[in-house]
């Protein structure tokens, strides 16, 4: 393809799709809670599709009255408050039902116990079944004319295709564009890394 | 309420609803294989929704050369071919990556083996991730005015709504309305027993 070519192509594709990825269970951890857990702040060991998040080397067994699931993984930067985002099917290996909640939205989610190599912490709440969410960038946004906060239906163009409503778009300079499913969604419509959505209203 | 109105919420209920079902991984097999496996044909536990159909007392592990599933439940009577149903979630724990079939669709379903209390049986074929797909009676079928081996989309009028499409509809005089998702795909919609679902095309 001439760069011509390529460049419409790009264009096309930022005003009609954006990518799906596939978030698995994963948790967020402060400073405090990182010293507490493993001695030590988080260290980066790969870089994820957002701007500045990672994936750490260091993992923690998450832990209920009911179960647990061993090496979970930590991403980085540290925030102000702990959490973890799991899926409806690992909310039944740990034997609770965790309201569904957008990342940083703590209110009402469980107690949850972290376990690290060092120590283990209890957060008062934090436990929450990740809601599916659209980040853009205001440049995306507004060449598929939404705003942030817009709730949207997201058609999966997978080869077991699902429409996912109640689907929150999330606006900002620090994102790059790409929809997060987590794995019982990605599952539901045979979703492979590359596969792009398409926002209907 | 009074009989009446009774009388005229069931019936639009079955012009407009279809219940949802969740379904587990599951098996079947012939006689020769509930023998082998067993040492005698199926016992009958507890009916299940579909008319005639019930879970067995008996259950297995499902294994292929990559890992295994213990515990899995059989569904009877027994039938023509042995087939395993199972979700994306279950094929990453067996290694592999079967097609999206219907139920009793075996062409191009993988090889997989089965391990009874009393013996294994290595099935040639049989392993799928079950599709998405709506029971109805002829009677629930021509209030919703569809047809048997229509595709349709499916609302489900769940907490986490989504739309499946791409569901096939399956009309028989053997069958109980009602629409059938795995595990995963009822995670994705934050199913609960009881929940609705709604065809749309």
């Amino acid at each position: 393809m001439d760069e011509q070519a390529e460049a419409i192509t790009n264009m096309l594709s930022r005003r009609l799709f954006v990518e799906l990825e596939a978030s698995g269970r994963h948790v967020h951890v402060t400073k405090e809670q990182a010293v507490a857990l493993f001695g030590h702040d988080l260290t980066p060991r790969r870089p994820l599709s957002q701007p500045g998040q990672y994936l750490a080397s260091e993992r923690v067994t998450v832990k209920t009255d009911k179960g647990e699931i061993a090496r979970v993984a930590v991403l980085g930067p540290a925030r102000k408050e702990g959490q973890v985002e799991i899926s409806y099917t690992d909310a039944v290996a740990l034997g609770v039902t965790p309201p569904v909640r957008l990342s940083g939205e703590l209110e009402g989610t469980l107690p949850v116990t972290l376990v690290g190599e060092k120590g283990s912490v209890t957060l008062p709440r934090g436990l929450m079944v990740a809601r599916r969410h659209i980040h853009m960038t205001p440049a995306d946004a507004a060449l598929q004319h939404v705003s942030d906060g817009e709730v949207v239906r997201l058609k999966a163009l997978t080869p077991r295709p699902v429409i996912f409503e109640d689907v929150v778009v999330r606006v900002s300079e620090q994102f790059a564009t790409y929809a997060h499913l987590d794995y019982d969604e990605a599952n539901a419509c045979g979703f492979h890394r590359g596969d792009l959505g398409m926002i209907l209203r």
